[in-house]
């Protein structure tokens, strides 16, 4: 598409939207709108509407949107149509929780690398996978090419091992550890927090 | 404060100034400027202190904030100077991880009930908490009135835990099922879900 870069906003809510339609397509339903999108979401349709219409044009006036179709252009848009191997940083109870989670390969990313600087752990492995040492972590994520990372490291090592990723080449980070972390422009940070989302609830009961 | 609420954008980035802040507590540190606060964040000072301004003045020009008064103050606009006792529901592997995880307590929550349908499990223990079956589940809330709970079961069994929860009193739902959720306006829902996050992120890979 030519024009403005789609806003950030717009493509935070793409994934909201597949995860929706995956269902849907789990639900044997061939075709839907962005009324019942919206409904299952509680976003309204106009707002579905136009976010999809900065991607292109997905659906037809009035018959609505194929689903497997759609599912298939927001994984390409997403960059999700392949898997991405990840590395795992940290493997205390939560790292442990996020490396056995099932939830991460039907939709694009597989926990790939376990790295973690406590003696006792490394060398040992989690399901099939080897826990190895920080120590080498760069070279051993530039060796394999890997873009994606999460951290899942207590707060007080956090910077430290996100700027040991950047080093590396990672250009995407999932950050568990309950901090904020400063990488450079061209990396991205999402962040994981319970507590944040708990707060924001409480202002209002 | 009169006129208008505070939009909930703004609520929602009060929880992430009172983590900071309270690092710079952990750090002996007494006073900061939105500036600092800025940098530590990745927000722009302006935003910082258009924010806080909605809720009253709580810096001086030229003088900057106090930290710990800043941090009672978010405190209590977020309603977290108190403990929260909270309800979680199912005791998988995710379930187990949320239950351990130390960092609730400090940050104003305590889980206080566990909840799962499993008869494996139920009557079973996790650390000192009773794993109880989400059959008496409601009375079980009910009885102890609990506002805020946790949802940790698969995604196919989120709404019905969801709609028993709403009917048990539960206001806030922190929802760690890969789905969404409907429940009554009057009640809020957060979502933790690491895949929509790490899709948001590849989309610019």
């Amino acid at each position: 598409m030519a024009g403005a870069p789609v806003p950030d906003i717009v493509v935070g809510r793409l994934p909201l939207y597949l995860r929706a339609l995956v269902q849907m397509g789990d639900e044997a339903k061939e075709v839907t709108s962005s009324q019942q999108l919206g409904d299952r979401l509680g976003i309204s349709s106009a707002q579905i509407r136009k976010d999809l219409s900065q991607f292109g044009e997905f659906g037809k006036q009035g018959t609505g949107y194929n689903v497997a179709f759609l599912i298939g252009q927001l994984k390409r848009i997403l960059k999700v149509e392949k898997i991405w191997d990840v590395a795992l940083v940290g493997v205390g109870d939560l790292g442990r929780a996020v490396a056995h989670y099932a939830g991460f390969i039907d939709r694009g990313f597989r926990i790939a690398a376990l790295f973690d600087s406590d003696p006792a752990k490394i060398g040992t492995r989690v399901d099939d996978l080897l826990i190895e040492d920080t120590g080498t972590m760069v070279e051993s994520i530039r060796a394999r090419g890997l873009k994606v990372a999460m951290l899942a490291v207590p707060a007080r090592g956090a910077q430290v091992v996100a700027e040991k990723l950047v080093e590396a080449g990672i250009q995407a980070i999932l950050c568990y550890a309950p901090t904020s972390i400063n990488v450079p422009a061209n990396v991205r940070v999402q962040y994981i927090d319970p507590v944040l989302r708990m707060q924001q609830m409480t202002h209002y009961l």
